[in-house]
């Protein structure tokens, strides 16, 4: 299992009439989160991009609880449970400043080679950061 | 059940770097989509609102099969299959100019009275709207 | 001189907690206008791109005079004053339901190589659309 | 005068195919940056908002110089160049982290009663912050 904790400033042009973060803008977040736990691990997302691996989303989900506001500071708690194989899960919680839980959701990722446009495995440099995290 | 389709032509902005559009683009796409069925069916969201009724999102999932991409014209298909209650579920297909399926999605929208922060029953209007979708 | 109209219906996620469209949207709905007007030409700008010619802005400005809001049906006026040449400018006028122009602005794109990233004069195709126009 | 740095780190949502920073995204980093240094004067944006004035732009003004790329590091340099009145000006420039300025940009903000809809003046905490920055 890696857990990773990173926060985001709700910014006025992602709160929408009713005030709330709108709903779509959660995918901009979790994905910001992701890209800084891979960055934590030593796997900035852009040198991926570089090397010719792309990681489109397959799967998207979210169960709102409670809205976020205008200039919240939210604390998005990212969790990889299982060991990356050609998909890639990570499972979110956001939490509000006050340490409520606002919403959980999963985003899927594929491995996929931009060449070929197929799924591939993780190259090594990514099975040697995952492997110590996943042991029997 | 009511089904409803919209075309939406992505945007500059909406694609990415990958020249895929963003996937949490599509929550704006499936919001136009459906409030453009609601149009159509009588019940402009912008007046539930100005009556006191908001329509926040509970849950929202999207299972992801090919990109749109920059300037595609993308049909979304709108289905609600269940008389709406306190909740009102929107299934969503979205296609591309080859009839291709991109992804399919759900959203959940529940009706909140604004002064109370509340769950509510949809009120009448939209009753009488809902109910000869949905006879036995 | 050529000018065309184009309508956008202002979306959800577009609207900020005044109610207002957010100021940075208009830049989309600029950029929507300009694509729909080179569309209309014969011009359609994927295919620019696609031959290897971008269209980076280089300038943009906005003098703001009236909010629109959620849901309102903007009358987007785009014009070109000038023959085209390295650079094209479209200037703006934004209108509402009621006609009240509610902003005017600018936006200054540079014909660029993709190749070699330096600017370059519009292509034949360009300038066999653009010089009826522009006869003086 | 008064200045202040903010960094924003340039999220995968924010570039477009071109991989380049989408031209309108600028006018969030830039209200960021101007919320930021309102929030480190001890005037956050949100309190100004809740105490019924709203600060809608008026004027918005960009020159594009480089493009910014996906994951860019950057800083964005704001300056107050003269007193607030009805109207406060917000000086900006963007530079990359090798320095390079990409742009120069000015959003004109004006003091607004949520109340009446009115200009008003900025209100004494305001000019408590404000006037120790512009004597003489």
């Amino acid at each position: 299992m890696i857990e990773f904790e990173h926060q985001v400033r709700v910014r006025y042009a992602e709160a929408d009439r009713m005030g709330y973060v709108y709903y779509g803008n959660y995918a901009v977040y979790f994905e910001v989160a992701r890209v800084e736990m891979l960055r934590s691990l030593g796997l900035p997302y852009k040198l991926l991009e570089d090397k010719g691996i792309i990681l489109p989303v397959s799967d998207f989900s979210v169960q709102y609880k409670k809205p976020a506001f205008y200039d919240d500071l939210l604390t998005i708690k990212t969790t990889i449970r299982k060991k990356p194989s050609v998909r890639i899960v990570f499972d979110y919680e956001t939490f509000n400043e006050k340490g409520e839980l606002l919403n959980t959701a999963s985003v899927t990722l594929v491995f996929v080679s931009k060449a070929t446009g197929k799924p591939v495995n993780p190259t090594d440099e990514f099975n040697i950061v995952f492997t110590p995290y996943f042991q029997n």
